[in-house]
């Protein structure tokens, strides 16, 4: 047994945001891959499909034709999980089975009119305006509803069929459990340090560097500390923001607002997860299976290892051809 | 707005083993069907075929050939995630980087000689061989690791590419995160309550009977009331058994165990989860991604409606073909 390397020694890290461990054993990342290889992404989508619900003029389940939008579209999930007035549970019988109200409204997002883009292939004026409409939707839903989950769902791997450019957006009259476990864990780092816990992790992260994807005046983008997914990044602003709809111009947020929108939230950071699935190519994903759902999350390499990866990167996206 | 209909209405549930919260969002089974469709598992698995490491007679990765082995085999991972000697992790310098020591060991437990069964295709004494082979690695590893977890990820959909029936036994020096759920949630129900959480709750469910799916003497198997996957379902023994060795001869467990040997467990119930990861049928299944990722669990139909179906099944596997 020599020094501690955390590339070559198997430990546990903490993760202060969900008060839990990850395994990191990057040593597995050693071993052959037998295991599933999974189809590429489609390359030669249609820009313009009518019979694709998402598309300007298509028509939707619902009968609705949807109007020739030229940049963002929002509409009702016509199968949504959440609406506005399902009924109260009835009273709990027992502390083993309770349940509660649910309410809401789920949306549907489409980013841009063709088919055949995805966000990083938009040109920045396209994405100003989706992150414009967020922050739009996160006032109007937030006005009424104390959380506002906006989501992509991207690529056949993460269950989405349809590669029309779109999100959702779900608002609930509950607090989620993710949402739910980060107010708690950044409320109580505030009360202990007198800093937001993700403004400390910032700026220590862009002094270390060892994580650092990317970086900007405004933003960091971090494979953290305590990473999960192999790819995982987390978004973060470079000042106290609490609000999508606080961002400045050169900025833009997802946060608790509605009932919580007078709400003393000093502790909480505007923040945007990705989690992508995928562990040592575009075809190759990682298995979040036995371990992981019954006693914790593995990860097969470091942070600092995927962080390495993803700078390497070109800046150009793949899909741009060298012309 | 009419009286309440968990299968009509969202609403959500609370899991007392994990502190948590599912939405149930039954109403959204009505919806078709547009997204993935999965290959069916491969019928024609061979028998025996020596180029499948897991076979009698096979060699493996670190070029060691299997024994003829009759019933259950036990070997050493040979790309373990967890290691009995890896070195301590440097001392925390900053309470958001904080790491831990891990160490343990990662076994393969072959459950028969013969590649194209799985458990409920295998006999009776088979099936015992298995679960008594589980009670002494308990015994063996639970003697230095207060963890031992046994998992079984089966089918492509999990990441086993390999169809021959297998299972793996990990052992840790830390108690993983959804264990330390589970004791937390498990103490505190008994100081509560006076009963533990999983013995009060089987006894409940074994008179209500809306989610029970199978029962005999000894154990029952419901869909808890917060399942979050379709079809989860969850093994509970009918008196209070701790640990796998404890079991009876007409019974077999996986719990706390090495540094927790001698300490009081008097909450903690012996227990087992499944999680398939099915929605409609064998060939579409539920994606677990964005808005269950970064928000909260969400169901498509109640557990009432998804234990009607499986005690609606015929009692035969499906690949015991009638003769
Ligand atoms: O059985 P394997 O191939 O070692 O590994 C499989 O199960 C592990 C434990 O759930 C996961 O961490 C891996 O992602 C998965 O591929
Ligand atoms: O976008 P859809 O098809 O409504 O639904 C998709 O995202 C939801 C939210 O993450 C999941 O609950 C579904 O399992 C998934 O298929």
């Amino acid at each position: 047994v020599g020094s501690f390397q955390p590339s070559e020694h198997q430990h546990v890290r903490y993760n202060p945001l969900r008060d839990d461990w990850v395994l990191v054993s990057a040593h597995r990342m050693r071993r052959p891959w037998q295991g599933q290889v999974e189809k590429p992404p489609q390359e030669d989508v249609p820009r313009c499909d009518l019979s694709n619900p998402l598309c300007p003029g298509a028509v939707r389940a619902n009968g609705e034709v949807n109007p020739q939008y030229t940049n963002t579209f929002v509409f009702d999930n016509d199968f949504p999980a959440l609406q506005p007035d399902a009924p109260e549970p009835d009273a709990c019988n027992h502390p083993l089975f309770r349940a509660a109200s649910a309410r809401g409204v789920c949306k549907v997002m489409c980013f841009h009119p063709w088919s055949d883009l995805t966000l990083p292939l938009m040109s920045l004026a396209e994405i100003r305006a989706v992150i414009d409409k967020w922050a739009e939707l996160a006032v109007e839903l937030g006005a009424s509803y104390p959380w506002v989950q906006i989501f992509e769902n991207k690529g056949a791997m993460m269950g989405c069929s349809n590669p029309h450019p779109h999100c959702q957006v779900w608002a609930s009259n509950f607090l989620p459990n993710e949402a739910q476990l980060e107010d708690r864990t950044q409320r109580q780092h505030l009360q202990e340090r007198g800093v937001p816990l993700l403004l400390e992790y910032a700026q220590l992260e862009a002094q270390r560097k060892e994580r650092l994807v990317v970086e900007n005046a405004d933003w960091l983008v971090v494979v953290p500390y305590w990473a999960v997914w192999p790819f995982q990044t987390l978004l973060l602003p470079r000042r106290q923001v609490c609000r999508l709809q606080e961002l400045s111009d050169s900025e833009r947020d997802s946060a608790p607002t509605g009932p919580r929108l007078g709400a003393d939230c000093g502790h909480w950071q505007l923040h945007a997860h990705y989690y992508p699935p995928l562990l040592r190519s575009a075809a190759v994903r990682k298995f979040m299976v036995g371990y992981e759902m019954l006693a914790q999350a593995q990860r097969d390499l470091t942070p600092e290892q995927a962080a390495e990866r993803l700078r390497a990167l070109p800046e150009e996206h793949y899909r741009v051809r060298p012309r």
